[in-house]
């Protein structure tokens, strides 16, 4: 498959002026073809036609929708080599990580196909006419979750397949009934081109109105703003930094008609190493945490930075060997130049901040034109709780531990804390009953908490959330990754006294599509 | 029970330099106590008890939660005729809607009690681990709904039962686990203050902690802004105009951590009378559409503000008579002086307008402070779609005809309508196919589609939906009347290998609550 470079405008490709080119983070070299960078009547193009396919997207049956995704999953596989190939090439992961995410980006389209055809996620509550009720009678009323309308989904750099042009916003939207616009990540747009591709192929070959999904390229500037600020668009889906997820929420919320902004944006995700549990494996947690920061060189955004844990010699331990495996630590490659800079800005400011040290480096790379070079620093809680600047999130694998003079402290370093996707606690017995007092705190600060594992690793599932307070996302109120992401794009509708004959089949009283519903407040 | 005009902040009262009277609406005469006015003393006090609460109260047995949503509702009922001689004092509104209103406010406080102990709301999702699984094994996940934190709420004036101190967003927070700062509107601080203190007392005899409800008297806009603004509060319930509402929302998105807001602000509420049967039933409509006009003043939120049909003999006749009908209506008291002199302004808007005339017009009622005199305009499609003016709600009796030309110019101005909270559709079998083609557009620009009915009168149930696009309110996806409104201020939290010794509840494997779970995607 030759790339072209080209916008993908529901069944069209559109050629135009270009303006970016992918870079190997390796070599630094630019990466052929160049690629169009959309304006104005592009986002015009695709915002009308989506809107356009929403009028017949919406009221498919549900198996139609359900069976497109899975097309769009087929689609994917079949790209093969050339995708994985093209996606080393941009990103600088590794082979093994990128078709393990290829499984997780199928696997979540196929996930959605499943959620459409059980039907739940509609939320279908019935109270039948009580028309002899006193003093009033009751209408007879139903409850659906219809979709809002056109997404525009933002592509996120660090997960080129599972959250980008394919990934969790777009499954969602699309399983919800939403059309969809994604604005391609300029660090992979070969990569996203190729998956536009197969879902422009599988759309079309599931016979899908045009314009259920479209593909821009540009600057997250001036397009992200157009496709934010155009009023056919009904909900946006952001993965990235603050400041881009502030810049779009901001302008979402100044529209004539605000929209719904699902920012995923920043966290530092605390690792809590509890006393007794800490005692008894100081080494080998220490160890594992070396590996979990320094992985995929630390681009994820549920990296462990943060470790807290209460002073004495089984710390030291922890520090001592945790710094030895981190100065053993390969430098790994950054996925852009950008990344890579704002890696370095942050562990320079680290670097010069009063009461914070450096525990250790990893190893150099002098041939790569983007390397992280993992990073673990130290300070006090006090330290800690006093200068804001240790709480933002240096993207990359740079890990910062707090050292807590008693439970009391870290109680309050738990509470100065922002909003975080994930907390974890290394535990054991012991230390079940201090667990239990910090569970609340770390519920109100995150919107997953683990036990006795690592962050890093969202599985897709039913339960999952991978969502929480502000800043780690702009609505803790949903999660970006699982099944319950489709609620993001849903908004109720209640009929009261809706005929029959005209009823759509998800609310008629037969329940031909054999839908799980509520009647009177039971399931 | 004598009325002291101090705020209620936890189990204390507080006093304060006055500022706030009600009014006699019919009279215009203030009713005596004078309200103490909060500043940011009160609600830095009012905070950070309501924030020590909550660590406690979102804990408690849902059981404890439920039994003191049902002695709130006993407490209230105990008020009696004190509660409801003040409130037609100070609201104008008559004896038997006051009755109704407490009846439908205690009625939402016990449908909430049964949420609580059905479980159902925690959204219990539980996916085991597979330690054998291929390539990765899955960690044990599960997931529920935990509360926000601290909510304020903002009593409505047109409910000064149902959607004030104790109304829909007070007993929906409390519910979710989340305590709640009510600021008294200022037309009915009297019949706040009785309604405060029986929550004040049903709390303490409840056993809750104290903060988790307190009341304060002020300013809209300085306690108001005062209230969104600290960083202790975690979402707002907001019932009132759009501008208001939209003070309220900026105020909140630009806080160091932005809020949720769910704000109820605008609708003049569509209603379709399709053509054959108009043809059929013109005179009846009429006189049901009058009715329902000038119920209450017309000061409901779902008040029919808005008559679309086609031209044409039958529009005709249904003007002729609605017309007679509204012409031989008394003016009605209005809630208060602003709210009346908000009206006068929104009527004289309309008189003057290009391409509008006036149908008819009520009684007068020169004995009144605050009269609404009823009035009917109409219009042709062409200057609707033209004229952004007559899009803006005027809260009263005051309706607009549309005349439409053609079934596409009807479809036309749906779409060029603002967000709604209802839309209701007039028809027989005979209008079925047209009614079909509506529907879509219907469902997006409302949240209660209703069929041969009028929009005033809200069930209190599972399925109903209170909400809509904006104007009608700040987030779709949410309603403000019905047990659904519960998961405004609840957000998911996952948790990931939790150890049994220290799982709430609701999450232990053996279920000793006997909640509803979804398991591996299966309830």
């Amino acid at each position: 498959m030759t790339l072209k470079g080209h916008h993908l405008i529901g069944y069209q490709t559109l050629a135009g002026p270009t303006g970016i080119e992918a870079v190997n983070p390796a070599s630094g070299e630019a990466l052929a073809p160049a690629y169009a960078m959309a304006g104005q009547a592009e986002v015009d193009q695709a915002c009308q036609l989506a809107e356009d396919a929403f009028l017949t997207y919406r009221q498919l049956p549900l198996a139609d929708r359900a069976a497109f995704l899975e097309a769009m999953a087929d689609s994917i596989d079949a790209l093969g080599e050339t995708l994985t190939e093209r996606a080393m090439l941009e990103t600088g992961l590794p082979r093994a990580r990128l078709e393990g995410e290829r499984g997780r980006t199928c696997g979540q389209l196929r996930l959605f196909a499943g959620v459409l055809r059980s039907g739940d996620y509609l939320d279908i509550r019935t109270e039948p006419a009580l028309p002899d009720r006193q003093p009033m009678p009751r209408p007879a009323l139903a409850q659906q979750q219809i979709p809002l309308g056109p997404v525009a989904v933002f592509g996120a750099s660090n997960f080129p397949l599972a959250f980008s042009v394919a990934g969790g916003d777009t499954a969602a939207a699309l399983a919800a009934g939403c059309p969809v616009i994604v604005k391609a990540h300029s660090a992979h747009p070969g990569t996203s081109e190729l998956v536009g591709r197969a879902v422009q192929e599988a759309a079309q070959a599931s016979g899908m109105p045009e314009g259920v999904f479209s593909l821009l390229y540009g600057s997250g500037n001036e397009l992200g703003q157009a496709l934010v600020k155009d009023a056919r668009i009904q909900a946006v889906g952001f993965t990235g930094s603050r400041n881009g997820g502030t810049a779009l929420l901001r302008t979402a919320q100044q529209r004539p008609q605000p929209i719904p902004v699902f920012a995923e944006m920043s966290s530092i995700n605390p690792v809590l190493l509890l006393p007794q549990h800490l005692e008894a494996n100081a080494e080998g947690l220490a160890e594992a945490f070396a590996g979990s920061l320094v992985m995929g060189a630390g681009q994820f955004c549920t990296n462990p930075g943060l470790v807290l844990a209460l002073s004495g010699a089984a710390l030291e331990r922890f520090v001592d060997r945790a710094g030895q495996a981190i100065s053993e630590a390969e430098a790994q490659l950054m996925l852009t130049p950008g990344i890579h800079a704002a890696y370095e800005e942050g562990v320079a400011r680290l670097q010069g901040r009063d009461g914070v040290t450096r525990v250790a480096m990893g190893k150099e790379a002098p041939d790569l034109a983007c390397p992280c070079r993992p990073h673990l620093y130290r300070t006090s809680a006090e330290t800690f709780i006093a200068d804001p600047v240790l709480h933002d999130e240096v993207f990359g694998a740079c890990g910062l531990i707090v050292e807590c003079s008693s439970v009391e402290q870290m109680q309050t370093v738990l509470t100065a804390l922002e909003g975080q996707l994930t907390a974890t606690v290394h535990l054991e017995e012991a230390d079940h009953e201090l667990a239990s007092r910090l569970l609340p705190l770390l519920e109100r600060r995150a919107g997953r908490i683990l036990f006795n594992g690592w962050p890093t690793g969202v599985e897709v599932c039913h339960s999952m959330v991978h969502g929480g307070p502000w800043p780690s996302t702009s609505d803790s109120r949903t999660t970006s990754v699982g099944s319950a992401a489709i609620q993001r794009f849903l908004r109720p509708v209640c009929y009261q006294n809706l005929p029959q004959e005209i009823a759509p089949d998800s609310l008629k009283e037969s329940n031909p599509l054999g839908l799980p519903r509520q009647v009177d407040g039971k399931r």
